[in-house]
Order: C-alpha cells, then structure tokens, then sequence
C-alpha cells in the first residue's frame, strides 16, 4: 500500500539493481528504512532479528533467500544448506518452512544451472499468490463494509476496530484484516479505523498505525481497554481481526486481547469478523481452547515499552518498580461462537465446521 | 501498608515536627519520595499536579490543609479563601467538596480561636474514619475469600486479579480492593494477585505493583490483554476492582477496561466483586451507561508512556507514528449484571436496587 502517496509492498525485487529490497520493520513507526538483501545471512537475520515479521511475509522472504543463494551456488548442498539455515532462524514459523519445502520441491528436480532462474520465478510468484489472496479476502470483506455504509447517511464513516497488525506490513500487499478497509477506501466508501495499541508489543500502535497514516486513512490509536466502552456507545460498526491459526470448527487464535473483543462485541451485537487466508485454517484441530498450546513470551516484553525520546532517539522504558514478575501469553482463542463470520480468499462462511465445510469441500477430513 | 517492612499511610502527621507528610507518588515507582505540606499553597499543588489522588486520599488532604491554614489564619476570610482555593484544584473531585463541606460546616460557627485545634482534630478523624471503613470493607471481602480458599488444596494460592490501582495509595490505607487481599495475607491465606497494568495511565504497574513488591505479596504484572485467557485456562479465582461511582442499582462505573474483565469473568463463571465505600454510591443514578458521562481525557496519554529508562532518569516515549490521533475515554460502566457482589464497609450485597436497599435502607430516595 502506499508510504506518503508511493505505492510499496513489504518486499520487491528492484529489477534496476538486481537485488532484494524490503522495509526494516524493528524501526517502524519512527523510521522507514529500506535495505537491500544480498546475501543468505542477510535474509536470515531479516527472518531472525524480525526486520520482516507476518507469516506471508517471512515465507516470501525465505523464498528470495533461496533464490539469491541459488545464483551464488546451485548445488544439491547449497539447496540443502540454504533450507536448513534459513529454518533454524524461526524454526517455528510454519509458513518459512511452507516456503522452503516448496523451495525445494521445485528446485532439487532440476539440473543445477536451471535453479537460480526457477527460484527467483517462484519468490516472486510466491508474492504474486500472497497479493491475490488478500486482494480476494478484502474484496469479500468489502461486501460486508458496503452493506453497514448502505445503512449510514452520506459521508457517514463505517468505523471499524481492529487488533494487533494484520495490515499489508504482515503480508506483501494489502493484509488480511486491512485489506477490506483498504478495498473500502477505493470504493469511495469512507471509513475510520479504531487501532488497538496491542500490548504488549505494540503492534498495533507502532505497525497499524503507522499503515493508517502513511495510506491516509482517518483512524485513532486507543488503548486495548477501550473498545468495550466505544461499543457500549454505538461507536463501533465493525470488528475486523487477523489470526494466526484457526481450528477446523472456526475457533480463532489471535493476539492477546482478541477474545476480549470478541466478547464485548458480541454483548454489543457488534459484528466480529476474522480475516484468514484459508493456509492458516489448522484442519487437524478442533477445539481451540483446548487444543492451542499459547506461547508464554519472556517477561520484558510486558515490564518495558519502546518508543521515541523527545530528543527523537528510540528507547525502552520500565513500566513498574524492580521486583514485578510478569505474565505474558502471546496469543488467545476466541472461540467460534462469538465470531460472526470468517472473511476468507474464497468468500466469507459461519465459523464453525459446516460453514468452513462448506468454502472447502476438499479440506474436510472425515 | 508496608514499605519494606515499615508500616506507612499514604498521609501522616508526624507531631515531632508538627508537619503533614505524604508520598508523592508522582515517583512511584521509580522513587519513593516523602515530603512535607507545609503552606497552603504545598497542599493545593499536591492535589492539582497529582502528587496525591484517589478519592479518599484528596479529601484527606484537603482536610489537613484546611487546618494547616487555620494554624496560619482562623479568620472567616481566610476560612472561605482556603475552600475556594482547594477546591479550585480538582473541581469534579467529590470527595474534595465533601472534606472542604465538612470542615467548613464544623468551622464556622467556632470562634476563630478554637478553629485551628478542631481543624486539626477532625483532618484526622477524617483519616481514621477512612482507615476503619476500608478494614470494614477488607474484613467483609476476607469471607468470600476464606470460602475459595477452602476449596483449594494446602498451599494453594487464591488468585486474584485486580484493575487499576484501588490499594492504600488510592485512600489512606488498606485500599478498597485491596483491602481484602492484605487482610488474608494477615489471616495466612495464600494468595497471588494477577495486576492489570491498566493502560493509558498503567496506575496497576505503578502503583499496585509498587504496592505488592513493598508488601511482599506474590503477584504478576500482565497486560490488560491477557486476562480472558487466564481466565479461559481456570488461573483466576476472583476478580476484585475499586470503582469510581456505583448507581443505585449497582451499575459500576470504574477505570476504562474494567467491563472487559467484567464480560471474561462472566463467560468463565470467575466471581467478579467490587469493593467501595458507601459514599462512592450514587443514589440519584440507576443506569450507568446511559446516565454517567465519561471524561474524555488528552491524546497524550495514549500515545506517550512514562517510565524509567536504563540509566536511571525516568522519561517518557512517543509509542506510535507522529500524526496518530488518539482516542481516550478514561472511565467504562460495568452493568450491574456481570457483576457478582458489592463489598461494602457494611457488608457484602448483590449489584442490584434490591441489593443496595437492603444494606443501606436509610438511603433508599423512593
């Protein structure tokens, strides 16, 4: 999406130099650093010190780190190295090892001066496929948009709250949970964004955000406790959220706080969709609450808060006295029965096992 | 309570040197500084710039500034001047009128000699008079955790989770929801307390986890995200919180995110009570969502977190892009309903007209 009226994806191949460009993400939102990729260690320290982080994000940048390190050296040990190094760097992240066997798959077939051109092909078509889902998931979500603005007085924006960063920063282009804001803005349809800060790494402030002013889009930051208070008022239209994993049965594993959402949204009659590509549907799943294992992440992320000094430098500071031990799951489930509906790249379905039966036939297991 | 094993109030007179002393918490946690009120001009700053607040702890100090300016000057003038004065310093405290009503009614009609002696004699009366409500209060809370206890195993901690910071910061000592929480401590009742950070002002890091690690009591600082899913996987026994204003039919009006814990303790059948003292109810007001405004507070708040940085300075940082507005309403209204119990210095009562009537008959408008 656009940075100050100039369109950008989170990562490109410039054509001009040969190389590998993405957004240093770690010094969003106070600076916007483009760097260059050229070796395999720089993508791996771009996957591991998180300068790209979003899981279509770090499968698109694993497959130019296998692309860049093919034209260096196409061997079979080459291939298998490149794949071992770059999954060591989040050995957890489902969708770098989705990339890397694709990766793989494709290239060890092929004599070895073949590879560095079949490679470089498939990273970019891996974005091309990220870009055209979501572009699909926020045309679907586009519907529901139309059908709330339908009801408004002209000029009326549609005011949707969302958690946490599943924008086009997490994806190549347009995001999952933004991408029907921003299919609303083409159409003319005007909108206002809630942002939830997200703590406790800020995603939200420090990500969405900066997407919402960047593309212009009219929006305010507000604290993870107020979104409650905004429903009770008639406030909030819409909740749009991203997810990480989501069970065969529609339950949502999302950032910390999601399933507060989804609670006062649906004591609110506020509908809460969550935008997916259909790859994060966990089909082997059921129950979310019981079946997810939730990440307990260290404790400075929650003691700490990074941001900008006056001086415009950037720095951690100490919430609370020395001495407080913190808690800190990463993620919540909400389950199915709160979500009003799944906006996936197929269309939108109920969440639960017939509606997700119903979007993929092929997918179901028994 | 205790600070590092020496018993403190949040307002003293120390007689050796004849000075009010408080904490300025504008240092908490950072810095536990104690200073000294000795014109009326100290006192008037410490509660405009907030070196005290709560409630409780306002009234108190107004009422030893009252009798620090009779010392001075026990005239008429002077006596209205101080009320003026004070009270322009927090004009929508309540329970500044009321410690400045009170004192006014009990001065006046004395001879100006004999004012500075009674001023002084019911500034600590008032004091007293909060320390026994919020025993009452804390006394009544024990019970219901006596009871949770009972159903866990030798050693096992009752876990409660609180919001903001209604502790003996926030009064002159014990806190209301607090209160209970120290009093099982003094009973032997294992307990760990799961503390809110409480967003935008983060009053739970601050204060109730400078509190805790001061006390000694067990407890972990998470964000205020977390707090369904702790509850969702059976880590919370109860929820205790303060409120700013309870309606006469038990609707709760209390720091902003306090409905979300209000709505996750609800859907995970947790017991969610509120602790106040009965002057906090509104008998004039039934239903608090639609009836209770709700300050909108500065965006900086929101977009800007204070704390300390690794060198020691306390300063603040800019969380999100320059150009985001923010949104900040400080205060949310929990509906009676979700509600299990109000913890009165009179007794526990349902959150209800029936509820509240049958505790305090006396007050009962209809």
């Amino acid at each position: 999406m656009k940075v100050d009226g100039k369109h950008f994806r989170s990562i490109w191949f410039d054509g001009d130099r040969d190389t590998v460009q993405i957004i240093d993400q770690r010094w969003l939102p106070h600076e916007f650093r483009v760097v260059d990729l050229t070796t395999l260690e720089d993508f791996a320290v771009a996957i591991r010190d998180m300068w790209v982080r979003g899981a279509p994000l770090i499968g698109a940048t694993a497959g130019y780190g296998v692309a860049v390190e093919m034209a260096r050296d196409p061997s079979d040990a080459s291939l298998d190295h490149t794949w071992d190094y770059l999954h060591a760097t989040r050995p957890t992240a489902i969708n770098l090892r989705w990339a890397l066997d694709d990766m793989r798959a494709l290239l060890a077939p092929l004599p070895a001066g073949e590879r560095a051109a079949a490679a470089m092909a498939r990273a970019h078509q891996i974005c091309d496929e990220d870009v055209e889902c979501n572009r699909q998931i926020g045309l679907n979500g586009l519907e529901i948009i139309k059908k709330i603005a339908a009801t408004k007085k002209p000029g009326e924006p549609v005011r949707i709250l969302t958690h946490c960063n599943a924008g086009w920063l997490a994806t190549v282009d347009w995001g999952t949970a933004t991408s029907p804001m921003y299919h609303a803005l083409e159409a003319g349809i005007p909108i206002h964004i809630w942002v939830d800060e997200t703590r406790p790494r800020n995603q939200g402030a420090q990500l969405t955000a900066w997407e919402m002013v960047s593309h212009d889009v009219p929006h305010q930051l507000i604290v993870d406790n107020a979104g409650g208070h905004l429903m009770q008022h008639g406030l909030v239209d819409l909740v749009i959220v991203g997810t990480d994993r989501t069970t065969s049965h529609g339950d949502v594993c999302n950032k910390i706080g999601t399933y507060l959402k989804a609670l006062c949204a649906h004591d609110n009659n506020v509908p809460f969709y969550v935008a997916l590509p259909s790859p994060t549907i966990d089909w082997t799943l059921k129950d979310g609450v019981a079946e997810i294992p939730i990440e307990e992440r260290e404790d400075e992320e929650v003691t700490r808060v990074w941001g900008k000094l006056d001086d415009g430098t950037v720095a951690q500071v100490q919430i609370c006295p020395d001495g407080s031990p913190a808690g800190n799951p990463a993620f919540d489930v909400t389950p199915s029965h709160l979500v009003t509906g799944l906006i996936t790249e197929r269309g939108v379905c109920e969440a639960s096992a017939q509606g997700l039966a119903a979007l993929f036939p092929e997918r179901v297991l028994d």
